[in-house]
């Protein structure tokens, strides 16, 4: 097996060059081809058994992914624009559904490890049946109403993929054995980290969200004028060593540094690392997709909450950047680690923008209905499809949320211009 | 009994009407003395018993109110300020700290109702003890910080005295009796509704916070700039009348009108209406500090959570308005019940304002750890004491509280000027 | 205040001395008027707030237990042989049933504590006009039906008036202030304790059950026969200093002692003694009804749990008694603290005796539908009424219960005959 | 595929006729491999994902009960018995330990279904890598005490093989596509049931337990006498006709039928009728390991709890029989569905017998740690391999256990010999 097929290159993609593109009927056969093809190959060397167990309820099985982004096509696409549309199996509609209310009922979330079957080998006869049906329109002439939901489907696989490669990480980090997923899936970079600087930018009336010149998702927009005062945001991302700094001089230890909701949770689960950390024999090993392996005290920390990055945040006596500082930086300093290596913590919560209108179709529950209780992460990790984030990127995970690629860039309120 | 001293009558408090001269020491003799009364007349009529229990870890009994209130002026003031201060009960330190970490351990918060000791009389007794060395201190030549301190120990324990009248009426509506707090408590506005109509309200850079000339809390600063887009703002509260038209359209019923997490609480607490409401043989009656009452149609509709008010906003085909909208609005346009019906629940998560720092002393505890997890309500209520709430006040719940009294006020994006 | 008022006397009731001659109406009004005066004296230092709260959803309030043990005169008794009977007030038929499904709707068990209303004053005040009533009736010609509910009755009050006391204390040693509920209230025997020593016991064909000679609740029968092998029986209870050695040896930590149910809680809830004992500088203290006391090493343990004293006795190389052991002791050996320290655990599940039937009328409830997942105790403890228990009397509570007064006796597979 | 392997046909193992000869080393070697083959067989047709899932905490996977079986071998007999044995795994000491506290900690039981890994292909490797070390030892002469270890191992994996085929119904029937395990696998008998009689049977002192000619648990022993009264015995199963009564004339309404326990129970999970009877279309159907079926009124009732066998007797006017009752029927009366069907619940805790002791080795944790909160059931179930059970065997479990093939046989008290 080459480093090619083994790890989950993000730079496997040059079809995918020029996103402004994607709209056009002429490139979505091709994004269509290579996402779906890139999701089985990430399920390549897990067994029925890997594909099927779920470890949490916050997680998915990788079968359940597979079978999901499948029904994504067939409920919001092939049901509406193929007249004669043969599903594959109608028991389907209803084992697959995410979290689509206005479709009809859905099996339970937490529930999803039960289903041994259909088997993961039904599962991919299910997606090549979905995909013949899906040629066969794409062949033709699209609505642009079609186009607009298969373009969106392809993004919404490209989440799941992520997603499948952070709830495998989970299982496997679950199981005593602590299997490797690959052996060369993706290490976070590991050379010697920059000393820790800030570049300084000037606030203003600046314009954040989608531009409209390529795919986006609807929270990601209309793009509006905000008022922003100067900052300064870190050149690089915390690292490890750093937050070994924090954990022996008491981080974990000291309420005063963390918010209330999560000092409960830091005592409840009795937090003491980031996920994956495992002290041994003297050593700090952490959990990977590559197996377990030793700290890199260089890489950039991974797997912390925000209650945790906000606790650091403070210790250093800093904060985390609001989601617009980050979009600012993004489009107008280069800073490295923006994208490709954790996704960051901002402190803003996941809000609509103003004049922000969820669409009154099923996929107007694609996002509109988790503006509470979420905070907005920016960039991208390692995991990250190739392609599929850019400076108006808004992901969001609950405040608690470990288990995603998660790390932090300090920032503070600045004096003035850089 | 007269109504005077029944009621907890808001506009009893003459002496406290020019806030901006609180800082003064003169003043401040007689807002604590006011204060501190205020809190006593309150528990008129509770017994032993009523001020021990406590309905739900959220809530908290009467007398713990009275004792935390004192506690504070203790933690803070007294064993700082004062040289020779012996404190009334050593172990009072540990039963009635709230949530201060950084000044030691704390008795459990869902175990508060289990102090049936000490009695409400030693409760009261232990006020005496703490007014009296208050007013020895409030007699000399006092600090500038012990000054701050005490001024914020007032508006503290007004905060109080509101949650302990929401905490009484958690209580006396979980007992099936129904008991009534008073006959003429302080009843919700029941005049004729007015028609909907909203004002316009152009945006623009706005400044935003509270501008220093009287007391305020830290979390209301600093004061900033911020960008409005042009919006407009119900020139009234949602009324009963209208939520039961959201009921009877099935809007407890229809997940497309939820945030996902809102969805899951209303099923999982099987919400059909706002807390409090009962229907009894036909008639829809509610449960208020003066018993059950017969609902009024043109009140205010109060005991709703974010939740529901966000959904009820959506069936409405209009939003909440942000917090930076109904500031704007409080200070620039005349509307009605912006203050002393029901706290207006906004869509803006707490956080801190630009350039916000809590206090390194314990009293840096008192809002900043509480930014995550709860939304901002703007306004006040029947229950606030009168002289506590301003345009900057910012109060935060989280988004499924409903045992305060929360309503809310329509919101859309608007068009232009007025 | 005497002694003799000040604890709860177990030798105060002279007029109690005959159990064979209750059932005849002559007895019965001054038992039933000794009873109810005893309820009253044993909340005598109590505030209303201590008779209020509820400690746990297994204990109740002491008002409730007033109020419970009226509604069942009331309901059993008044309303069905006093045809005018005019009930105190319709609500407390909800309010103050206890389990019995067949008699309506009832308040939750876990919610008893949130009654601030009715108060103390009231709930007095409702035990006098049931007293009332009961009294006149009692001056006439009974039916044999209502004379057995009668004296039901009032042994089902002095069932409730241990468990007033026994949920009295597991109030205040919740209560960090740890009160004292007297001072003299009626401490375990606590002089030398004589050395373990066994009673040889021979068995054979015996007898089991309630004789017919005096009250007895109907699952002390039927009498039926057993077959019983020889038996050693201990002379006296485990103590406190035996106790003491089995914490020393680890017992606490040793799974192989415990029974796999018993295990899991211990390790759940943290286990490391009996319920009640707190160290504190360097000595052993226990709460107590007479508040803080330094343990005595020579009296009975106390508030241990059948998962416990299954485990000290396999530590011990021996088991618990079967309650037919105990029985056949009772009835033909001298031994001692048979009754009066604590109830005493045996290894017998609570089951129906051979041809046992609960009653088809609401007392059919009493104790029947409790015979799973329980186990009988025998005996009687220190707060226990006098006259209250016998031989054949059978306590019962589930194996994780640790806050009624019970212990152990000690026993071993026999040789032979004493 | 023919019925003989399809089925877990329950009469395919012939040379395993005379249990009595069980204990003589020439036996043993056929005993060994008929059940390892057999365990092999019953995963024939379960996919690695089907082996790996786990449905609750109380039901296991199929691997790990192929793994665990193997452990017992590994541990109790290979690593004592033979010097130079090395383990397949050392982590697997850890990973497939069920709940033996003595040989070290292992792996959360509700986290079994956690274990992809190892693959039930190298779990099977892990049976032969025993069986080959077996096969050796037992090729030698064994040491008694290896003999009865190897004896007890055999009769362990036969248990699990039963529990095995329980937990894959579960799964299966949580799994909204309902698949079969097998096409024939085991119907329930469905031919016309007998009219209800009864059997008269003398009680008397007769001898209880396991007579020691064949293998035995130790919980069957010591062999002991008990007094029996006389009692009348059904003479055979209660029938779903018969359960479809009850259901009819609201038996699950009732709470006057059933123990409180068992109420509280049946509300919380809303149980209308015995698990896997779902109404579909008008239909009464039913999971079984072929899948859905049609209900068959005349087989026996099976899925049912004890809470509920215990209501369907009350509502009968009956009970349920002791197990002394059982095992003197089972060795004196004919009796149709004794064996073979279902387990019958009985209601007798499971407790020792007199001078019971267990084991002070690993295998002493067994049984005896389970004597609390569980009950008794006799005979065998459809499930139970060929020569596994005996009038004298002690099945156990929860009175709320509902996944067992179990049912219940009618008794009343007797008037005198049949």
């Amino acid at each position: 097996m080459t480093a090619q097929t083994d790890g989950f290159d993000r730079n496997s993609s040059p079809q995918h060059k020029k996103p402004g593109a994607e709209h056009a009927q002429a490139a979505l056969p091709d994004l269509y081809r290579h996402v779906r093809a890139r999701s089985v190959e990430l399920i390549d060397g897990l067994s029925d058994a890997d594909a099927t167990v779920q470890s949490m309820p916050d997680a998915s099985p990788a079968k359940w992914h597979l079978a999901h982004t499948s029904w994504f096509f067939e409920i919001m696409v092939l049901h509406r624009f193929v007249a004669d549309y043969a599903p594959f199996d109608p028991r389907f509609d209803y084992l697959f559904n995410s979290y689509y209310d206005s479709v009809g009922e859905r099996h339970p979330r937490p529930a999803r490890g039960l289903l041994s079957r259909p088997t993961l080998d039904e599962v991919l006869t299910y997606r090549g049946h979905v995909d013949a049906a899906m040629a066969q329109l794409l062949r033709g002439a699209i609505p642009p109403q079609a186009l607009a939901l298969i373009e969106l489907g392809c993004h919404h696989e490209q989440q799941h993929q992520e997603l499948l490669l952070t709830d495998i990480l989970h299982l496997f980090a679950a199981n005593p054995l602590r299997p490797a997923y690959r052996a060369a899936a993706a290490p976070l970079p590991a050379s010697d980290a920059a000393p820790l600087r800030f570049a300084s930018i000037d606030g203003g009336m600046v314009e954040i969200g989608a531009d409209g010149t390529g795919f986006s998702f609807d929270a990601e927009g209309p793009r509006h004028t905000t008022f922003i005062e100067p900052f300064d945001l870190a050149t690089r991302l915390v690292t490890n060593r750093e937050w070994q700094d924090f954990i022996e001089d008491g981080g974990y230890e000291d309420p005063r540094l963390w918010l209330s909701d999560g000092w409960a949770m830091a005592r409840a689960q009795n937090w003491r690392a980031p996920l994956y950390w495992e002290q041994r024999e003297g050593q700090m090993l952490v959990m990977t997709l590559e197996g377990m392996q030793l700290l890199q005290p260089d890489a950039p920390v991974s797997h912390v909450s925000y209650y945790e990055a906000d606790a650091f945040a403070s210790w250093s006596g800093m904060r985390l950047p609001s989601e617009f500082e980050w979009e600012l930086a993004a489009g107008t300093v280069k800073l490295d680690q923006m994208f490709g290596a954790v996704w960051q913590w901002t402190r803003s919560a996941f809000a609509p923008y103003p004049r922000f209108r969820a669409s009154s179709e099923a996929v107007g529950e694609y996002n509109g209905k988790f503006m509470s209780g979420q905070y907005v992460l920016r960039g991208s990790s390692l995991a990250t499809p190739e392609g599929h984030s850019r400076p108006s990127y808004r992901n969001f995970f609950p405040p608690h949320a470990r288990w995603q690629f998660t790390g932090l860039r300090l920032t503070r309120d600045g004096q003035g211009p850089i």
